[in-house]
């Protein structure tokens, strides 16, 4: 059987877009004999449609679309998702279903069994789970017709308090042995590290029940969510016979009887290039399915507004991003020179509006106010909150978007001004630690210096006071960012942290830190999920309660 | 059977003072002879704790705290709320469970097995649900022992595309007849109506499986989330025979065997008093649990400032509230006399913090980028956002909490701007629409003006352009409310809006400006929430989507 992989972009809620997208990879297919095309999980309404799923329009728009898109299935079946009214009388009115197309009509549809209902994914929020088992036949085939969870039911739960597996059912194991080949269409994001385990899960499977697997991903950024394709075949050895493009659509026709040796088989890039890659697609889709063409963002000559300058020129060309330099009476010499270099490097238009005035008529505003009271947090804040009504300004009068430039150390630390600095229609950088930032730096700079040298190699500073430096208020960022890993990312307590050597004050002074700012993140833009615990959407801390160890 | 019902207020995470709190009722039951006690849902570590549950420490910490209490527990049995892990090899790693505790130790647990995963609700995100039915006996009864949504198997699922009972399965129901008495531990939240039909669950199941029902809720509010109270007994014949306190932790004790008369019924307080009430608990809590004592808010003159304010007085008295004015040229005369005469008759200090020079010295630093171009939005937010700054500099220098002033009207439409009156640290009015500010502020004048009549009678105006008046830009407010009601609670689509009778440009404009908004909601403070679907936490839209009809 000649199946096809449709690895695409889809737009949530983009019916017609959706549609058309769909329709001609079908017509291509056909044109090239294929009997079986495959799209991804929730392809016909884009992933993740969240609680437009609760919308009647938005179903009724998605049933229209799958019979607009089943009319054109004729010489050939396609497989798409889409979510699926629940006729039972009891449960969640949905399903989260795979329809199979074919002679102008649905066929067939199979119901998702394991939902995701965890870190970023809410699942059973909208949808039933499935509960009867039955393989598909298309053709010749037999097919175990399975959606991205579903194959998940072995995985590991990291966690020490209990050593459970997060599912009670297998899909396939389920099936017993009747079926050919699986099919699995998902809506699998991205994350540092998620590309190998996902992988591992597909082999073990292969090879667990001896069976061939096409899994169908997307290649598409939706606010928070990166996917990165990397849709790929695997035959009943537990072997990869292709693997499609990273980040980007991809198309590939294959042959269901010839999978017995490895073919294209990529080159896995290394983290950095990866995460770079991910960054700038989830800049760019922001920017193109939102409409928008314009970005701005203040450029301070430190390295994290440097890297967000660099990624957005990659994402959205050198014409489209302004930077607007905003010295105080406390920056250095080399804050401008170095940010002025930055814009030169990359070819963009800069703007210097310094801030002085304004923070001198703030402190004369407020003057009766504040007298008899020290240089503080307060005056530290009116000036990077100045910075944000500047860039805000410029914003709302030529409908460019500001780019919030904050990364995840800063973020978990609260080491950021609230309507200052944290503004932002989207945070590139807020799930990147700063020792990532680093290397992200190097990586733009492996071939020609982009990012001035002095910006990387300067120590940090917000220079909101005299002489400030990050250094004076927190650990060296190799400490903090690897006690931020494993408090954020791996949930370890205080005294696991300690154990794995580091000082019980430094710990405890990073961990108050994080739990203090909860409040700054709940108001954050959203942030591009590179990691497997991003600040946001995935990580729901209450704001009020009591925060020890 | 001597049943004591414990109504309190219980800290997410503060297992020293929840377990404090429990013994202390506990001692007070045995001295009054109590033969059980029962306290709420998730009482042992407070509810919500979200994602506090990912964490090991935490759920140690509970189970150290279940065990402190059960020693206490010697001539009586208490029936506490607390999470406890699954030692099933599959599945969730928690359960949410009942502990019954006697003797010293813990005798027996329940879990729960309806979990809400809808609206403000994640539960399955972090719990198993419970499969093996049984009743527990307690001295010489048998009881049903329930969590909250157990007893909401049967609830109407509001949708037109399915009509679909949200659960699978019946707890009760598959107890047979083996119990005596039900009891119920809920974490149930407040909104407008919930009261009624929640009266009615409970009500509905005594008649149907013919037997008396001990409800059991907390009184605290928690971030978004407020619970009311209104614990309640009710007999097997479904009439509520005592009620607790709405919104205040209170303690009833009552004999099982006498449930047949109909005991102390509350009057029920009409919405605008209870919507008053919920809102000041939430305020109140907000800063109690924080450790905040001080507020402070900017006051317009108008009409939104002057609720939130006197609320404010109500919650944290007149000596912890502060009110800045901040007039602009565009101020009108009585927006000054109008803040002026709301402070003097609510005794609270002011300042008055003029902004513009700090708009002019904006305009002038941004006059060469901006030249050629008319005033505008640019122009209206530089004067939003000066307060903005203003108000958190003092927020930042005296230590006392900035309060959001914006109603859910202006959220839904966008009309308030995003780092400036958008700013703070909860928003009070988030989730009241604007008909319902009017409403409560005639509740708060009802014995005497506190809010000046002026502020109540004239055309709102955000003053940020010459003569603006809200009614330039939104359908009158009656108007905009119902519609608003119909898209956001109802989730109406547009024909069906438009069936009911609006015109259908208003309504498309409306939609619009909900959708083409979400971005803003995203960065808004915590909201409390008060109605069926408040912006926040229980209604999770996709920023990047297309929007449309």
């Amino acid at each position: 059987m000649k199946i096809a992989v449709a690895q695409l972009n889809y737009i949530v809620g983009d019916f017609d877009k959706n549609t058309e997208t769909i329709i001609q990879q079908i017509d291509k297919a056909k044109q090239l004999k294929t009997d079986l095309i495959v799209f991804s999980e929730l392809s016909v309404c884009g992933y993740p449609p969240l609680d437009f799923l609760e919308n009647k329009d938005f179903i009724e728009k998605s049933n229209q679309s799958i019979l607009k898109i089943a009319k054109q299935c004729k010489g050939i079946t396609a497989i798409v998702g889409a979510p699926k009214i629940n006729n039972n009388p009891k449960g969640k009115k949905l399903f989260n279903s795979a329809f199979v197309l074919s002679d102008g009509v649905i066929q067939n549809s199979i119901n998702k069994t394991l939902l995701p209902t965890y870190d970023i994914f809410d699942e059973y929020r909208y949808f039933e789970p499935n509960t009867e088992f039955k393989s598909i036949q298309i053709l010749d085939k037999k097919i175990a017709l399975t959606i991205c969870e579903d194959l998940w039911d072995n995985q590991p739960v990291e966690n020490s308090f209990a050593q459970t597996k997060l599912y009670t059912k297998s899909p396939l194991g389920e099936l017993k042995d009747d079926y050919d080949l699986v099919i699995n269409i998902a809506a699998s994001p991205f994350s540092i590290s998620q590309e190998d385990i996902r992988e591992q899960v597909l082999i073990d499977n292969a090879k667990k029940y001896k069976k061939p697997i096409v899994y169908v991903n997307q290649a598409a950024a939706n606010t928070e969510l990166i996917f990165d394709g990397n849709s790929m075949i695997i035959n009943a050895e537990g072997e990869i016979t292709h693997q499609l493009k990273t980040f980007e659509e991809d198309f590939y026709l294959f042959d269901s009887e010839n999978l017995n040796t490895k073919q294209n088989i990529k080159q896995k890039k290394e983290n950095t290039a990866q995460l770079y890659q991910a960054l700038k697609l989830g800049l760019a889709d922001y920017f193109r399915k939102m409409g928008f063409k314009k970005a701005v963002l203040g450029l301070s000559g430190g390295i994290d507004s440097a890297l967000v300058a660099a990624i957005a020129v990659d994402a959205l060309g050198k014409e489209n991003v302004v930077g607007i330099l905003m010295p105080s009476k406390f920056s250095s010499e080399h804050s401008i020179t170095d940010a002025e270099d930055l814009a030169k490097n990359l070819g963009i238009k800069h703007h210097i509006i310094p801030i002085k005035d304004i923070v001198n008529s703030f402190d004369n505003s407020m003057f009766e106010v504040f007298k008899g009271t020290e240089f503080g947090i307060a005056e530290e804040n009116i000036q990077a909150r100045s910075r944000g009504v500047i860039l805000m300004a410029y914003s709302n009068k030529f409908g460019f978007i500001l780019l919030n430039t904050s990364n995840k150390s800063e973020a978990a630390v609260g080491y950021s001004t609230l309507y200052g600095d944290m503004n932002g229609g989207l945070s590139i950088l807020g799930d990147v630690y700063k020792t990532d930032v680093f290397k992200l730096c190097h990586y733009i700079n492996r071939e020609k210096e982009i990012i001035p040298h002095n910006t990387i190699v300067k120590p940090p500073s917000a220079e909101l006071r005299p002489d400030q430096k990050d250094s004076d208020s927190l650990p060296d960022y190799d400490t903090l960012d690897t006690i931020l890993r494993l408090y954020i990312e791996k949930k370890d307590s205080l005294q696991e942290i300690v154990n794995k050597g580091f000082d019980i004050d430094t710990v405890k002074k990073t961990i108050l830190m994080v739990n203090r700012n909860e409040y700054k993140r709940f108001q954050s833009p959203p942030i591009l999920r590179v990691s497997t615990k991003a600040f946001g959407l995935g990580r729901r801390m209450p704001l009020v309660a009591k925060y020890d160890f």
